[in-house]
């Protein structure tokens, strides 16, 4: 293989054949392809693309590079789900223990916060002792006991994916659907599963904002599955506001509490019982999205789901104390609310802004090996169509000391704009993507 | 300076400022900026090219990571010629004698083999003892006491160029027009020049072959020349079939010696001389082409021009007897014709498989630190349009041993085409491209 080759005839738009690819993203885990060549090739592939075989060929070699969980003993279906990042979406702790209640293993492998996005493991290391960094072997077992583990990527899983995905962000090559399709899809099918359900957000504080890139994404990611006979399912949902009312990594936890008892938010309701439906209808535990609604009412109205999320805290570590008392949750000391500065509508709450915003006040990272705060964040209650009067609370800022609760009012003052107009927000759920087309859902 | 940031600007199709392409570069042969982002930048640019400032700044910034010569205490013009690469060309080694002995100084830096080309300097280092390293000070004086030193880059100067030309070869990223003429003519604006003829090659042995590619070359270089008060004539000559008879390297010093001599191939005294008279008029001792034309004739009548070669030859430890007796360099131990194997016209005589030819003989590499040869190569009579007969000698090979004399012949069985039609080779020099524009020649 020589590499200068394969870069010049993508570079001139020709194709590049499986075995060249699996020999490339080998021997570049393998560290004999140099990181120059590699970011090469993958800007002349931000030109010129990959087609489906090429990137079924990247996705192929880069499950190889590592090991897989071996699920193969469960008799139940095991069904994860993957969201592309937003703010505020705390929906895979919630997910996790209520698909597990039910039935359906949920081999849960998530990242870190990202950008402006949040993260689930930074979520779950806000319950005291919540321990993410699992083995692969502890995970197999507490998946097959108790039928869920949320666990952080181990070294031995997919390291070319992961080579390979801090290379592009250093060099400007992360937005490349085919690359992104099969550097998720590796770690999804790493997991073992028999089924997965995509929540691609949309809208303004996603990476994707545009529908026909989230359509592509969608469908690149259910060719690969259908590669690998796993069924994929892909819901588009709005990131054009914040999801719920709190954003922040224990704030989102205890929100994710409420939800469990049966509160919440209204919207994260939605999203949530939407995504659980496919999970329950993919595992096979619910023969249609209306049985598997019913299903997950019950499991919260009987406290199952709130018990498997206290077995699974107990499992990793953590204070399973904090599912019956959330103020064992870390708190920030200072709070204050933010207040609409006149009467009108809200027309818009950017969710960028707020997740830079946790940021700023310590609760996410500008460098990998940065300490987040985790009790800090704000929640906003506001969303976008509300009719609000001057002096109305539409949000609070959670901070860990008085500098940062100013820093963050004027996050919200830029985030929250109020005016005259009747704003149109994404639906919720917009559009349902299978392998056999997309569905456009109506309002 | 964010690399990523600038890596990603770039591939979207916006500008580099001139004080981040300087630092960029900088801090890249500094070793701060790693080759990944570099290489990735380099395959942007290779999509959304590069704008007359930003070539002007890459430029720049390579000539001022090095030392330049210091020829400024010379009275005379300082004055050299870069050809873009071809086989068989031999010009440099009549040039520099030839012009130098005229009174203007030759500060000539070139390089090896490359691809299917010939290097001047693996040509000079096959006459016995020639020693091509110099450096800088030695170049200075021997420039200072005889008008011209034959010498490799040194380390010293455009070190940024060097780094990042390795870089290209090794990613795919050689042919960006902007990047070649801003390599090129880093190198030459080190060498302290006063003006710059350029022969750029056309045809199917050159590197590129296209002439917009060519006359976009030429202006780009002639545009970086102006910046630094360095006049620059671009030659356009033919590459379509060799240049002369010989093509290896101690074959091609031989046939330059006919040439200083008063001998050698018509088609290689055209294009020499062409060269030739542009140097003398931009090194001001000869105010027409036509003047200079007469003082290249008598340069060499007189013996001035070989004299000045056995003084070059001589100050860089060669054996100083090789101009009078080509006996003393380096032969091959065995020869062969070829002969035409049907009566007919010569169609054409193919340069890279000639080039290519060599190096399967021994006489050029295919990796950088290969031994070569200098014996070995063809001498090739048949020039396209010949009328040949069958059994009439075509050309000679010039080997180390058997086995390679039938491999040899197999190559100018393939580079040789004979056939009925008159073919219609390019112009030898075609066109004269200047600061005021271009000119094309009739034939």
């Amino acid at each position: 293989m020589i590499v200068p080759r394969l870069i010049e005839r993508k570079r001139d738009g020709g194709g590049l054949e499986a075995a060249e690819i699996r020999e490339l993203v080998m021997e570049y885990a393998a560290g004999n392809v140099p990181d120059y060549q590699m970011s090469a090739l993958l800007m002349a592939i931000y030109f010129r693309g990959l087609d489906r075989d090429e990137m079924a060929s990247f996705m192929e070699a880069m499950l190889e590079s590592g090991k897989k969980l071996d699920l193969s003993r469960l008799r139940s279906a095991r069904i994860d789900k993957h969201s592309t990042g937003g703010v505020g979406d705390k929906t895979s702790l919630i997910l996790a223990p209520l698909v597990a209640s039910l039935g359906v293993a949920v081999p849960m492998m998530s990242g870190r916060g990202l950008g402006h996005t949040g993260g689930t493991l930074d979520k779950l290391e806000s319950i005291p002792g919540f321990r993410a960094s699992l083995t692969m072997v502890e995970a197999e077992r507490q998946i097959a006991r108790i039928g869920c583990a949320m666990l952080s990527q181990t070294d031995e899983m997919v390291p070319a994916d992961r080579k390979i995905y801090a290379l592009r962000d250093a060099t400007a090559t992360v937005e490349v659907i085919p690359l992104i399709a099969a550097s998720i899809m590796s770690k999804k099918l790493a997991e073992g599963l028999s089924g997965l359900v995509l929540d691609i957000k949309r809208g303004s504080g996603s990476f994707l904002p545009k529908l026909e890139d989230d359509l592509e994404l969608a469908k690149a990611m259910i060719d690969l599955g259908a590669s690998h006979g796993c069924p994929v399912v892909a819901l588009l949902t709005a990131m054009d506001r914040p999801l719920g009312f709190a954003c922040g990594n224990a704030l989102e936890v205890a929100e994710a509490l409420d939800v469990l008892k049966g509160g919440g938010p209204g919207d994260l309701i939605e999203v949530t019982f939407a995504l659980g439906a496919q999970m329950l209808v993919q595992g096979t535990v619910a023969s249609t999205l209306e049985a598997a609604d019913a299903m997950m009412r019950d499991a919260i109205a009987s406290g199952r789901a709130l018990l498997k999320l206290e077995e699974i805290i107990e499992a990793q570590g953590g204070d399973p104390e904090v599912v019956r008392d959330a103020s064992r949750l870390p708190w920030a000391p200072y709070t204050e609310a933010f207040v609409a500065g006149r009467d009108g509508i809200v027309q818009s709450v950017e969710p960028r802004a707020i997740g830079y915003g946790i940021i700023a006040l310590g609760g996410g990272r500008t460098k990998m090996d940065d300490r987040i705060d985790p009790a800090v964040g704000f929640v906003v209650d506001a969303k976008p169509g509300n009719h609000v009067a001057k002096g109305q609370t539409l949000g609070t800022v959670h901070a860990r000391n008085e500098a940062d609760l100013e820093a963050g009012l004027r996050v919200l003052a830029q985030a929250i704009t109020i005016g005259d107009d009747t704003p149109s927000p994404l639906p919720l759920v917009s559009h349902v993507v299978t392998g056999r087309g997309v569905v456009e859902l109506s309002a």
